[in-house]
């Protein structure tokens, strides 16, 4: 285990060394400016522009901005497939044909753009199809077939392996950094705390973390290990640390990989959703959110480290899905893997495969077959038993926070677990909000401009508050841990001073559990509690946001967990001192171990939770994997429950919704019905002001005319019909699609010039004989565009374009062309109906 | 406890009394003949039609039948909803446009006929929408609002209730029945034997099974206990009461409810993709399959009652639904709580209520929408819990099997897993061949003229080979608990007959599990279980599928635990003699507990039940939900991969699909990929041969010329184009409505004759003053029907039919109407593909 310590420090030290302060050239980043944006190369993972920054104007991506000439030659050969070819048939212009040989970027995709999953899907049932063909033919072939059938499950192995072992890093490593703001192993730098006393002999098991190898700061440095004096210099150097650690973290992800702040969740959903972000799972932004996430952690901020594991372990998927050309030039199975990677990351935080699957399912996965599930679970599985073979809690336990609870509940218990649930989506609504202001002000004010100072601020002011109070100075994962714990007779912790029943037999014998009265250990333990939950309730609406990597599942649970403990002490008092109430007779008797303020503290991490991001049978799976007994699934269902309904009918979104409406990502929720009765014809472009829709005919247009028609829009896409006049729709032709070619064709095609013909037709028309060649574009038409009737219900449209990933649909009226919608264009009608700005939608 | 089985037992012998021998008049159901098909009153549960018997020929309901005249005044009055009417505007003609009052019976299903999903969540939203635009106006409306929004959770703790009592209710009664076949208990006949002897005085916990006053039929008849008469007499009665249970099921299924054989599950997967089965989920196959299925458990036939509990489940809900406005009118929501009634069958089967929800999930729904997760989930808990309550085991605990493993197991091991996992897939394959011939030959032969025999010379047979057998003697449920089971030292089963160890301390001190040497009783047991073994695989295959309430789970489940204990205590021996070589050292040696034969037993299990049914992350997890240890499943997992790989490998359909497929349902699976790439021109109607497709025009038709041309042709429906010439389409009109609508207007309008124009436009044309009025249709029409262009690739055309769960779309061309391809369509054309007769598909 202390190898993988070291080797993961080494790796860590070496790769900042190497890459970092030397003086590092990431070849696709570059400072300042975002060329990236406009000359994509073919490895696609090392551009980055600031997307959630404030500095960065999107008025010019609001479509497709304009094809830098002989840029995308450097494009994959992914062209449009051989179906096209065949439906193509032979013209008698054979010469420019583009379908004889695919114009290398025709069918990929910009930056910012939003994939057509119809067409990802379909391209990959053709290359199946090919291959199980031809694996009729030769062994070679069927062997081909054969591994390529199993280079999914090979790929959610490595998935699985790479995101456990760097999980398990990232837990040692950040185990080791906090420690490392209290003091220092004298035996090795390198050892954390608990370490540094296990190697020692002189170490008890009562006093397991006192052992003179280990010195706090202020033994080192004056000598004193008490006093006032060795407090303040303790203090102070919890500070300084906080600082450093935030202060690396913050420049790290600035200057490297300005994708690697946040949790990444809300990014995610976009991208699984059919969103292109170039750069944001790259091997950039995975080196350096694994390290300032460690960095995050360790400074003591209220953030977590759950939801970045999510992102790094969707990193790790994507690099991967390099290895295997079936993912690599597929978007959409692409998609397939980090679906399952989200539930790797939810199975390597909590140790909770079956609930890391459903989490997957239920909050992130947009498209999610059925033999995605089954490979989730696989690639979970094999990532959690990774991490416990890394075994970073020392306990060779596989979750995070393991509980075991003696007694059973009462259902008249329910009653204050309801009330905790009420709490979490009080809670919950109240923090989306505030959260949601704050990043809208750090947005438009110039307090966006300062990231590095806003962290500083407030990992100091964070430090400055937490350390006199024990339980902010813990990490939150440890403070969760505490107070989920059921106390017993011998617990020295402070939450469990009791007081110790003078006579056993009093209290019935043999049930050490019974309840007792608190003793003044557990008072001072509740005010602490209080200040506590008063702190993370406010530190945590500035801290999520910042340029750090940050989570929120650990710091939501723990202030649900101190309301919890809170609310589940005064209960156990209240019986202890009322046991001949009403209410408690009957179960609650004297010398009986009727409430466990353990379970309320569970029960109330999972409300708070629950409230901030709506998981629900996801959130229910992963406490239950925790406790893994089924008693305990009605309180935390019951709580879970009425959380979610308060915290709705206060917003409908979750926390990650709010974001990604925030930053504007064409997102179209799959959870919410359209509930407005509005027709297609409503929402479609052109309105009725507008001036006609901008249509290509099937032949009859020049080279030139084409491109004046291309160059006078901004559309992405453009109808081809069959004349003017009858506007019967014929196809859809992409404007990427469509500028290459022509580009291509003037380079590449001798004749081809402004006066040459554009023919989407299947046979070219005769024309005068001294004419140019016509250029031949039916291989770049999609012939099967999706269209609806200017009368169908917008309701049916959204679900078509849920259901199916569409881009774009096209609206006719008997028969005839009437406009366009897209996603974009429902996206504005939706946030027009719901009164906001539909200009708050950036992307297409 | 005995409360609730002797109530139970007394509703079951008066609803007999009552309803059955007496001359019971089930108003639905008419012996001999099919009128129900084609007169569907309003209460559509109590019809039934013998669809997997070989009596009907169904070619009469190739497309939909005529409607009898008259017959749809009883329908309900869900009409095409109030959008349709705000389109239409204000016509000249008021008086006859059938919006105003909405036709009863338009928008409702005949039985054997495809829902249209689409249409059915559009009116969903309809009234959603309606209702909350009202609860804007009083707090009446708002309240209505309100217990709109909590009825669906109402509903689900309903099902929830209902179904864990009837499982309850199943189970207790089934228990009894099965030891009534061996004796009685002279306390009171009611009382099995477990509960017999436990209100005795006289029982010592070692012979808890032995007690005077349960007497087997040789004692009461004979007096003698022992001796060759006696167990001839106990072994006649056990197969005389073998044969009275198993054809009082039979009698009862033919008599009143035909649709309560079999395990049901089939036809519910069936239902759930949009199918309309009316009666299937009726009242009176609830109440057939309820007492049918404990008559046939109990008859020691080798079936389960796991499978048939997912029916009544589902049952129960549609019955329960009768008492929510919302879900009695729309197929689509109705559809959803059936889904969540699934759930519930299988979390009471097992007490595996997250297992229950991913069955669900990955093997019997086609629309489950995260909503429904989560209310499924819930109400799988309330029926988890509710059984509990009634504690049909006696021991107070939610699952069927509760296993209890101790040691860990070694990664060698995961070869002879995945050994299981072979056999397992094998025997799956075979399986499916072996029944789905016999049931071939049952559908095509006269053997099924005879079930009642059938059922007798099987329930008989079954009886005569049984009983000599202790492993076979025992029900299937008994024998898996018995076979997962890990022995202790003081287990007096004859599988734990183990050599004791002479002298304690020679094989490890306080090791009390270490592996032993087998002894004479345990020899004897491999021996029985073997022959058990051959004699389960034989006769499962004739009995799933008879007419009598079957399971799949636990006879497939006894087969791979069987298999799996032997191969466990083979290993076991194999260690133990063999602790020296290569393979065992390390971890095998002598005294160590190494290798549990019960694990073997479970993996066994589950690989002969992922072969058979295919289910994968929903198998893993409810025996993960049996063990409670995510340790075991690494094992599981390896062993149900390896058995869906095999059994895939002879065939891609588990025994669900391959069912549905013999009965001809029309079930667009949703895992398999399309993998051929024909487009839909090639698939569409008319071929190139036929005559033209049958169009309205949107004007200019008379109803006598729209009723010959109906009358002329079998289609569902009718596309309506703008005229003859242009084939520019307007909309679809569905043969149902069109006939009602007429015959409606015929009756109730004055002046409509058979000269009056059929106008679909918005404003009636103009027409000469002598004229009768025109009959206007526009409300009837849907104005957004799906089209495709003839270019689409089937593939994707297949992905939007399941997708969006249509029943027809529309071919065009150029924006001309070509063609249509219904969802018959589409599965004939998959069936010629895989070589497979097209004319199986027997519904639209």
């Amino acid at each position: 285990m202390f190898q993988y310590w070291t080797n993961l420090f080494r790796k860590y030290t070496s790769e900042i060394g190497r890459a970092g302060f030397g003086g590092m050239d990431n070849p696709g980043y570059r400072t300042g400016s975002f060329d990236g944006l406009h000359h994509p190369s073919d490895d696609d993972d090392d551009e980055m522009v600031d997307i959630a920054g404030a500095t960065l104007d999107f008025s010019t991506t609001d479509d497709v901005p304009p094809l830098s000439s002989g840029g995308y030659n450097e494009y994959g050969t992914s062209g449009v497939g051989g179906r096209a070819a065949g439906v193509n048939g032979n013209g008698p212009t054979k010469l420019v044909d583009p379908l004889e040989d695919p114009v290398p970027g025709v069918g990929t995709y910009e930056d910012f753009n939003t994939i057509d999953w119809v067409r990802e899907k379909s391209k990959d049932r053709d290359r199946h199809r090919e291959i199980t063909s031809k694996s009729r033919q030769s062994t070679v072939a069927l062997l081909h077939s054969v591994s390529d059938a199993f280079s999914g499950w090979l790929l959610m192995l490595l998935v699985g392996l790479m995101s456990g072992a760097l999980a398990g890093g990232i837990d040692i490593s950040a185990h080791w950094l906090t420690d490392m703001k209290e003091g220092v192993c004298l035996n090795g730098f390198w050892f954390n705390h608990e370490h540094c006393c296990w190697t020692s002999n002189e170490t008890t098991f009562q006093e397991r973390d006192r052992c003179p190898q280990w010195k706090s700061w202020a033994e080192l440095i004056t000598g004193a290990t008490e006093g006032p004096f060795a407090y303040i210099v303790n203090y102070l150097m919890y500070i300084v640390w906080a600082l450093l650690f935030s202060f690396l973290a913050v420049t790290l992800v600035r200057a490297f990989a300005p994708y690697a702040c946040g949790s990444g969740i809300p990014e995610i959903k976009t991208i699984l959703s059919g969103f292109i972000i170039r750069g944001y799972l790259g091997k950039w932004t995975l080196i350096i959110k694994t390290i300032t996430l460690v960095l995050a952690v360790s400074s003591g901020l209220s953030l977590g480290k759950e939801g970045p594991l999510v992102h790094v372990a969707c990193c790790c998927a994507n690099i991967l899905c390099h290895l295997f050309t079936k993912y690599r030039k597929n978007e959409a199975k692409r998609r397939e893997v980090l679906s399952a990677a989200a539930a790797v990351g939810v199975s390597v935080a909590f140790g909770a495969p079956i609930g890391g699957v459903l989490f997957s399912l239920e909050e992130v996965s947009y498209y999610f077959p059925l033999k995605t599930l089954w490979r989730s679970f696989f690639a979970a599985l094999v990532a959690a038993f990774t991490l416990r073979s890394i075994n970073p809690f020392g306990n060779s336990r596989l979750v995070l926070f393991y509980v075991e609870f003696h007694a059973p509940w009462h259902l008249l218990e329910l009653a204050p677990f309801i009330l905790l649930g009420i709490f979490g989506g009080l809670w919950g609504a109240l923090f989306i909000r505030a959260n949601i202001a704050w990043c809208r002000r750090r947005k438009s004010t110039r307090l966006g401009h300062y990231p590095i100072i806003e962290v500083l601020v407030v990992a100091g002011f964070t430090a400055l508050l937490s350390y006199p109070n024990s339980y902010t100075r813990m990490s939150g994962a440890e403070l969760i841990s505490e107070l989920f714990n059921d106390c017993s007779l011998l617990d020295s912790s402070q939450l469990c001073g009791y007081q110790q029943p003078s006579n056993i037999s009093e209290t019935g014998v043999g049930n050490t559990l019974a309840d007792r009265p608190a003793g003044p250990g557990l008072y001072t333990a509740l005010w602490q509690l209080a200040l506590a939950l008063v702190f993370k309730m406010m530190i945590t609406v500035v801290t999520f946001g910042m340029k750090v990597p940050s989570g929120l599942f650990i710091p939501s649970m723990a202030v649900g967990a101190i309301a919890g403990r809170l609310l589940g002490v005064g209960m156990e008092q209240l019986a202890y001192y009322n046991h001949d109430w009403i209410i408690f007779k009957g179960w609650c008797s004297p010398g009986a171990d009727c409430i466990t303020p353990g379970l309320y503290a569970m029960v109330g991490a999972a409300a708070c939770l629950g409230g901030v991001t709506r998981m629900t049978v996801s959130l229910v799976v992963i406490m239950f994997e925790l406790t893994g007994g089924l008693e305990y699934i009605v309180p935390l269902m019951a709580a879970t429950m009425t959380s979610k309904w308060v915290a709705d009918a206060f917003g409908r979104e979750g926390i990650y919704e709010a974001h990604i409406r925030l930053n504007g990502y064409p997102f179209l929720e799959p959870k919410e019905e359209f509930e407005h009765n509005s027709l297609a014809v409503d929402v479609m472009r052109p309105r009725r002001a507008d001036p006609a829709l901008a249509v290509l005919t099937q032949e009859g247009m020049t080279v030139g005319e084409v491109e004046s028609l291309v160059e006078s829009t901004h559309y992405s896409g453009f109808p081809v019909v069959v004349s003017q006049e009858s506007q019967r729709l014929v196809g859809f032709v992409l404007r990427r699609d469509l500028l290459i070619s022509i580009d291509n064709a003037r380079q590449r095609q001798e004749g081809v010039v402004s006066a040459s013909q554009v023919v989407f037709t299947e046979h070219a028309p005769s024309q005068a004989p001294d004419a140019p060649p016509p250029l031949r574009l039916r291989g770049i038409l999609d012939l099967s565009p999706f269209t609806v009737t200017d009368h169908t219900p917008m309701d049916i449209t959204v679900d078509i374009f849920r259901k199916l990933g569409l881009r774009q649909c096209l609206v006719t009226h008997n028969g005839r062309l009437l406009g366009i919608i897209t996603k974009k264009d429902i996206l504005k009608h939706m946030a027009q109906i719901a009164n906001r700005d539909p200009d708050s939608i950036l992307f297409n």
